[in-house]
Order: C-alpha cells, then structure tokens, then sequence
C-alpha cells in the first residue's frame, strides 16, 4: 500500500431517502465517490446526464453503476433480450460517466449450470462494454442459482478472456460462503473491476435474509473484512473501497447518520490495513495498549452527596479551579461537577494526546481537549449514545487526572474500584457504539446475549480490553412503544465483602432492591449451597452466581433518581462473569 | 372427539408482564388453565402456595409447572446434584398444585448422547414424581444436544417405563425439525402428559432463534398445527391445549391483546378439529364458501362528492332512511355516508347470518348486526388493523346490501369492479389480521414480500379466498420513527381500457402519480415493448408489469385528502399479480 489514500466510495443503495438528496449527504459527509443503485435512478426525476452533472458539482466521482442482473448461463434462445437489455442499461452508465457495470450471477430457477456458456455470454456483454468504453465486474451472489462462490465467477472471468469482462468482490458475498482472502489467490488485482466492502455479525439463517437485513460497516460484524481487502490491494487492486450494506437499521435512519460512520468505518479498515504493512503509513496513531476504568462523574445535586455519603464515599478534594468535588470509597472514585448535565466516565488510556489524536483522525467528535493553565489534559469524547468519555493518563503520569485535585487524603480500605459501567443505546445506534468501543479504544465484545424483560426484551453486549479493568456492558432495550431508558443505567462498584457493606449499607438507609423467596428456593436447587450463606444472601437480597469455581456476589439499589441504578459485586475466584442468570430478577424487580 | 371441549390453557412465559398480573390477564381472556413459568416465579413476590391460591379465586386451573433442564444424558457422577435439583422443583410443582411438571432434553455441551442411561434417569426422576404425585412430561428440545425430535424422546420414556415419565409433544419442536403427525404413529394418548401448540411462519434460520423470536398462535404460520393435535387426541390425550408461544411482537405487546389472541387461536383450532371430525359439533358455522368485493364506503366529505364525480362515478341513488349515498362507475361501487368516520369496505360473503355467527364464535368483535325495519342484515365486523367490514348477501339474496337503496340507475358501462384494498398495519398487528382474515373469512395468504421504501421498508401480504373476487393486500410499513400510515391506504379499481380511462381522468382534472422518465427507459431494457404502447404508458404516467403471457398496466393518484391513493388498472391476459416490481417506484414517488 503506498501513500496514495484509496477512494472511498458507497453504494445509494446503502442509504435512506431519494436519489437526490443521497448524492448530497454522501458528498457532505466526505466521500470521494459513489456506486448508483439502478433502482434509486428508476426512481428518480433526474435523468443520468442530470445524475452526472449533479456528482461532478459535489466532487463526487461515480464508481460504478449497478446491478444488472441474469445477464449470464441464460438459455440461448433467451440471451438476445439479455443483450438487448444489458445494452440499454450500458447506455446508462455511459450516460452517468460510470466506467464500471456490476453484472450478479444469475438467480433464476432456469439458469443454466454452464460455466462455459457462461463465459461466452460474458464475452459477448463485453463486446458491448468495450463499445461504449466501459468494464464489466461479475460477482458471485452468494445465493446465485449456479454460481455463489467467488472462485467460480473468477473462473468464469478467466475464460471470457475479455479485457473489459473483470471479477467484482464483494466482502460479504464472499466470507459468507465461508471462503476467506485465500480464495483470491492468483488473481491479479488488474482484474479485479470492483471491491465492495460490507461486514456482518455470525448468524445462522438464510444467506439472501442475512444480507438484506444484517449487513453492516467493516468492523462492526464478525467477517475478517481486513483479510480480504488485504488481499485484493496485495494483488494490485487500485480502484476504491465502496461499501454496500443493507440492513434494517440503515434503511430507517436519517442518511447522514449512515454516510457518517460508513466514512468513519473506511477510515479505520484504512488504519487497520496500514497496521499491517510496515511500509506505510496509519491513518492514527494506534489505539491504547491497555484501559482502566478511572472515576465516574456525576451532575452536582444535593440528593448525589447524599446517595454518595450513605454508599460510604468520603469527600476526597476539590478540583483547582471548577467546582468538581472528588469523592472517593477505598479506590472507588466519583466526581461531582456543577457544571455537568449527566453522567460520564473517566478512564486510564494512556498515552493522552494519543488517544485525543486517534479519535480526531477516526472522525469521532471531540468535546473537550483544551488544556487550560495548571490542569491536566483530560480529553473529552462524547459516545454515539451520548455518554461523554474523559481520558487520563496513569498515576503520576502527567497526565494524570488526580493532579487537578491536589492532595488527597488517604483512600480508606473500602470498594476496590469500578467494576463496570452499562450503558443503554437505542437499537439503532447499537452498531455506532460497538464501533466506537472497537476502534477508538481497542475494546474486544463478548458474545451478544439476550434477556426477557417483562416489557420486551434486551440485549446485551460487554467490551473489555486485551489489558486492563475497564469493562462496559451496551445493553439495547427493546420495549415496544414503551420509552426505553438510555445512556448511563447501572453502575457497579466492587467490594471485597459484600455482605458486610450490604449490612452498611440498610444501616444508613440505602434502599436496595428486593430480592424474592422463590429466587432463594430456586438458587438453593441449583448450587447446594451452604445453609448459613444461603441465609445470608436471603437476608440481605443479595444475588448469587457460580461458575466453575468462581462465585458473584451482588446486590443492587432500586433505579436512582440519578437515572441509574447502583450495584455492588464481589468477585470470588476467577468469576468473571455479569450474573446473567440472575438478569430477569432484576429486570422483574426494576419494572414492579 | 366427544363434545366435552378441551381444556384451553397458555404459558405464562407468552405473556409480557410480570406473574400476578398475567395470571389476572389469563383468566380475564377466558382461559381455563395455566402453564406457570419457573422464571416467571421465581421473579415474583408470591410464593408458590399463594400463586396456588389466586389461580383457585380466579377459576384458572395450574396445568403444568415449566420447564426443569438437563436432566437427563448427565454424567453419572453429576447426576445426584440433579436429582436433588429437581427434587426441589417438583416440591414447587407440588406447592403449586401443577399435576405435570415439563423436563426438556439436555442442551449441555457435555451432555452423553445414552438413550439408556437417559431412561434409566427419566425412571428415577419418575420416583421422585410419583412420591409426591406428580407426572413428569419429557420434550425433545428442537435444539436439544442429542435429544430433538419426538422419536427420539418418545423411545426414551418407553424405555424408562415408568408410570409418571409421560411424553410431552410441542407442534413447534416436532414440525420445525421436519416431522409431521405420523411421528406419533404408535405413542398411546395416555403417555402423551402434555400437549403444547405453536406455529411459526417457515423461515431458513437457527431453530433456536426461529423458537425464540417468531413463534405465534396456531393459524398464524404456515405449520400444520393442526394435524399433530388432531393425531394427539386420537391417540386418546385428554389434556389441555397449550399455548406456548415467544416472538418479538408478544414480547413487547400488551399482555391483554396477546390473550384474547392466544385465545381466538385455540377456538379456531377447535373449530378446524371438529371440521375434520364427522361425529364433532363444530364451535362455529363454517367460513364462506365464496368472498367477493361488494363496497367501498367513504365518510361524506364535499371533496370526496368532488373526487368521485371526478373518478367518473355517478350518484346512483340514496339509503331508504340513512344518509347513504350510493355511487357507481360501472360495477365500482362507492357508499358515502355522513355517519362513518373511515373507510370501510362492504363484501359479499353468504349466508350472512353465518358469517356474523361466524364472528361471534371466533371472538372477533361485531360491531352491528342489528336490524331495523327495512333493512337488509349487514353485520359489521372491524379487523384488528381497524377497518370495518361490511358482509352482504349476494345479489337478489335477501340480505343483498343494494335492497337498502331502492331501484338503481342503470350501471353505466364504465370500471368492472374493486380490484384490490391495500390496508397498512403496524407491525405488532400482523398475525391479529392474518388470523382475522384466514380464520373468518377462510382467505389465504399469498407469500410475504418486501419492499424497500426510501424511509424504511413495507412487507406485504395479499390474501384471496379460495373463491371470488376479494383482494386485500396487507402492508406493514417499517419507518423507524416515522408515523406510519394505517388502516385503508390504497383502493384499487379495476377497468378495460386503462389508456383511455387516464386520458379522461386527466382531462377533468384528476392528480396522477407521475413517473420518472428513468422507469421508462428501465421499461424499455427489460420488455422490448411496442413503441407505441411505450411511448403511450409514458405520455400518461401509467406503470407496466408483464407475466407470462398477461400483462398489467397501473396508475396511481397521489395520497388523497381521504388517507388513500387510488389505483387504476387492467389485467391483460392472465396477469394474477398487483406489480410488485413497481412498487419501489409508486414509493419513492409517495415519499418525495
């Protein structure tokens, strides 16, 4: 890869909306270039001359015009009106000024499993194509008739042996038949016509049904995306990166939401190809090597020093110059801040300016990275769901934040830290999220799960990092008409005795939420516990989970006038783990 | 089948909500038992006793207890801690007051694949079960470990031989692997314990997520429902019939809705059983023989005078004693009545008084069946979308609606009748109308399809009877936060001379829908069509569609001021479809 950036390009169809106003969005939010969806043309008032002119006033350059389907192992007696067809839909490229036609492999029931005849056909389309100075790009549609793999289109490209017949990859079609990057060995890049770009998360269901509805951004899903575009820029690919993705999220959301992180999307497949070629050179610098959970940060109100002196947080100092408060229980650390409208979360990411920088060059707003005289840089950077994210650096690292708060008194051998931190999305900003968590801070998922909620249902997915304590649990809930909460919903603090901060805690009035005798009855059947820890798990509503050795002990407030709920876990053994068998008790007991 | 009707019974895993108020919901519906949910316990306040109590004061009977896992194919050295386990629960079960208590086949991963050693497990459960009472009811998950299909579980209660190992048969898990009534062949009803019923719609996807997220009451999928219960109780079962049923809609759905749904379905299910049964009495008179396009009824508005005398109806006479006016254009007919506040649509279905009782036995709401002095019987039965449906008698039959209106002028030779109704439903609504138009008016769906909008997308069905003209198109359109449109969206008429029919129109000065020049062009690629008629359907806006040997020409006007767009067309030949590969197009004109 030199230094030449690839043009980013996406497909109309990957966005809402009408032709027109496509062309603007995709403009505005940076890309260089644009495949026109057939359909979105039929549909539109402008003619493709008008569609040409209307790109060339937005810089936008026209990739590719597509698709055209059918068009090969056609009976023969059929192929003159494909010919027929395929010339007038080549006259509308021609038309657009779109040098290269994506033809599909043929989805009809009569298609013919003729990989020679298919080839002819192909041939002779391209006679048509280099009549008119444009290349055709066959893709093996993952569910064609015949043809669903790409190493068959390849081989179908090869005997055409046209100059303007090329193979099209398209990431998805071709890691969803379970091929990887290997599958393009030996195939130059120079006939390579197109590369799309789309990823998607493992699921077992109908191929055409997965990709309609659950295709998403490179880096969003399962697919090693990187692999292939790997592979094809190895053999010489030089055209763009053009990403196409269907999805019902995309479909319902305001376009220049979708443009936005498709732009953002290339930009980190572009910084993640650039990492593995020690010649060039990355889009940002790279993301932390490790991320601690540092402090959360809370909106100033009286009934917050109160729930904070009750939980057993002393005040700890006060910043230099704002009026932000440090409360602190053992090395647990929360920051009350006058002049802060919701919660936030500090975390360790070192070092600082670097993480600033990556987020600034992955194109993910950043609130705050003024440094004003005698405080330490602590970049701001606002989540897709709206959860702002302070970034430190280590202890007594200049960065710091601790150092704006001056001499603090000495931790008192209390909660050992923030456990982790979940956070609500609406299901529409899920994978924005996950890409946030991914690329700006290295954060890995864990495996989707999903819980009954008595008013729906929710789904939920934890992040941590290769090294570090932070971990953030993004639940999405799905509850009908009903509004479902969002941002910050649950704060979970660890202790190392969890019975007796509980006992503390009743002792001064922190409400907690109620646990069932069934639950009890229940967990007495599954694990066998001892009578004497059952008993006291029952009286004080505490939850209990086991998993090999490992045991969670956790126990939680009611849904806080703050707009969270606060949980308080020990972790015994190697647990580590959320309790989610215990997830619908509390779900229950959240909605009573 | 004796008259002695079954038991009806649901889960309470079904319902949204939480324990208490479900079981009031259940009872509220009709239902005479239930299948309580361990979870659903285990999260609420009450203990198993009192859950006893309340279902006693509310009349509901506690069917079964469910479920208890992986019981069975465990490793010898684990299998105490299970039988201590489910010691426990069959103590609930007991408490509670369930006679069965549902097992489900091992999921573990270190589940032994040991019919054997499963029954000699089952057996000894079985003790436990008989000490207290109780029958235990084993299921073959369709996603169990070993264990999925009813033969394989059927052969492991032979083999435990014991008195309280029963089989329990859900019409999800046995038709979903594939199975259909014949696998029963064989199994005595007495050993049947429990008998659960569900449908699904036939989807390409992972059995587990297709159980958990698209399951719903019998006669709303594609299953056949039916013929396992019918194998069941010939088998000699006396049990309940058993709702259990998981989706997306019923999750997030009101629990009352889910109900009297829940309920309707099993009505029906009794009704089709008693069809098939000679000797039964069937709950309601059968579904018509024939559904054919009677009316449509308009609220009376001067714009709508204005509109009809535009569309080129005549007034045609007035309602012997209510402000009804009838107009016609040719076979099209059109009320307006100054007391309706929606459109409404009037069909033919005989004998009318069938169809009301018809209504009236499947619990679908009737909102008039009254008669008054001369007037014909015209029960009016709303859809579950809203839409109120008119049933008349056929002509010269003594409830023919027309006997309202004192002698008509003559029909002019103008539109040959309606050709279709499209109503919009939310999304939630769906199976509710499927059911209402499958199981009272005996319609049949025609496949799902789908249809890219610019603000999201529409699935849509069309429904048809077996005989006559009726055709309804449901659409559910899916646009994020968008208001959707709902009830009567699109009236369709259907005419002779389409070309001729626009020219008039437009010469009055009725809106059309105009058409992209680009649809013409993408017209021309891929039919090869007479110049002339190309240059015709272009000049007039009108939208083509050709299959086989018929043919389909359509117009639209835009969204009326009444909430719908008229539809204009003529079926050339054998052309049986509504254009589905224009309807991106009539969208995005819609949208813009």
């Amino acid at each position: 890869m030199t230094d030449a950036r690839l043009r980013r390009s996406i497909a109309t169809v990957s966005l809402s909306g009408l032709l027109a106003a496509k062309l603007d969005t995709i403009a505005a939010a940076g890309f260089d270039g644009v495949e026109i969806f057939d359909n979105d043309l039929i549909a539109s008032p402008l003619t493709p001359s008008e569609v040409a002119k209307r790109c060339a006033d937005l810089g936008l350059r026209i990739e590719l015009f597509q698709p055209v389907r059918d068009v090969e192992g056609v009976r023969p007696d059929d192929f003159p009106a494909v010919v027929r067809r395929v010339a007038r839909k080549l006259d509308v490229a021609a038309a657009l000024g779109a040098p290269v036609v994506l033809l599909c492999s043929n989805v009809q029931p009569d298609a013919v499993d003729d990989p020679d005849l298919s080839a002819a056909q192909l041939a002779r389309l391209g006679d048509l194509a280099a009549e008119r100075g444009l290349v055709l790009a066959f893709e093996a549609l993952a569910w064609g008739r015949h043809v669903d793999r790409v190493g068959q289109a390849w081989d179908i490209v090869r005997h055409a042996d046209h100059p303007a017949v090329t193979l099209a990859v398209d990431t998805f079609h071709l890691l969803s038949r379970g091929d990887d990057a290997r599958a393009l060995d030996g195939v130059p890049g120079d006939r390579i016509g197109f590369l799309q770009v789309a990823d998607a998360p493992l699921l077992d269901m109908d191929v055409l049904e997965w990709s309609r509805h659950h295709r998403c951004f490179p880096g969003q899903g399962t697919m090693d995306v990187t692999g292939v575009v790997e592979a094809v820029l190895a053999a010489g690919y030089d055209g763009p990166l053009s990403l196409e993705v269907f999805s019902d999220v995309v479909r319902e959301s305001p376009a220049a939401a979708t443009a936005r992180d498709g732009l953002r999307s290339l930009v980190h497949l572009e910084d993640d190809l650039a990492r593995r070629d020690p010649a060039a050179v990355p889009v940002a610098p790279p993301a932390p090597a490790r991320a601690d959970a540092a402090f959360l940060e809370l909106p100033a109100d009286p009934t917050t020093d109160d729930l904070l002196d009750r939980l057993g947080f002393t005040l700890a100092g006060w910043h230099r110059h704002k009026p932000v408060a440090r409360w602190r229980n053992g090395s647990a650390e929360v920051l009350v801040n006058a002049a802060a409208t919701g919660p936030a979360l500090g975390i360790v990411a070192s070092p600082v300016a670097q993480v600033a920088e990556r987020a600034r060059a992955l194109h993910w707003p950043s609130v705050d990275v003024t440094r004003t005289t005698g405080d330490t840089r602590l970049p701001g950077i606002v989540s897709p769901a709206g959860v702002p994210v302070f970034v430190s650096a280590a202890h007594d690292e200049a960065d710091d934040w601790r150092r704006d708060f001056g001499p603090a008194t000495d931790a008192n051998d209390g909660w050992t830290g923030i456990d982790h931190v979940g956070v609500a999305v609406p299901g529409h900003t899920l994978n924005e999220e996950v890409a946030f968590l991914r690329t700006l801070l290295g954060l890995e998922p864990a495996t989707l799960e999903e819980f009954i909620d008595p008013h729906g249902r929710v789904r939920s997915r934890a992040f941590r990092p290769a090294s570090g304590d932070l971990r953030l649990v993004v639940n999405v809930p799905d509850v009908g008409a009903r509004r479902a909460p969002s941002g910050v919903v649950q704060v979970a603090f660890r202790c190392t005795d969890l019975l007796a901060e509980i006992r503390r805690l009743r002792a001064v009035g922190v409400p907690l939420m109620p646990v069932t005798a069934n639950y009890y009855a229940d967990l007495d059947a599954r694990f066998d516990l001892e009578p004497a820890l059952l008993a006291d798990l029952r009286a004080h509503d505490v939850l209990y989970d086991r998993s090999g050795d490992g045991e969670l002990l956790h126990a939680y407030t009611p849904v806080l006038p703050q707009g969270f709920c606060v949980e308080l876990l020990e972790r015994r053994g190697g647990y580590d783990g959320y309790g989610a068998a215990n997830t619908h008790v509390r779900l229950a007991a959240q909605a009573s």
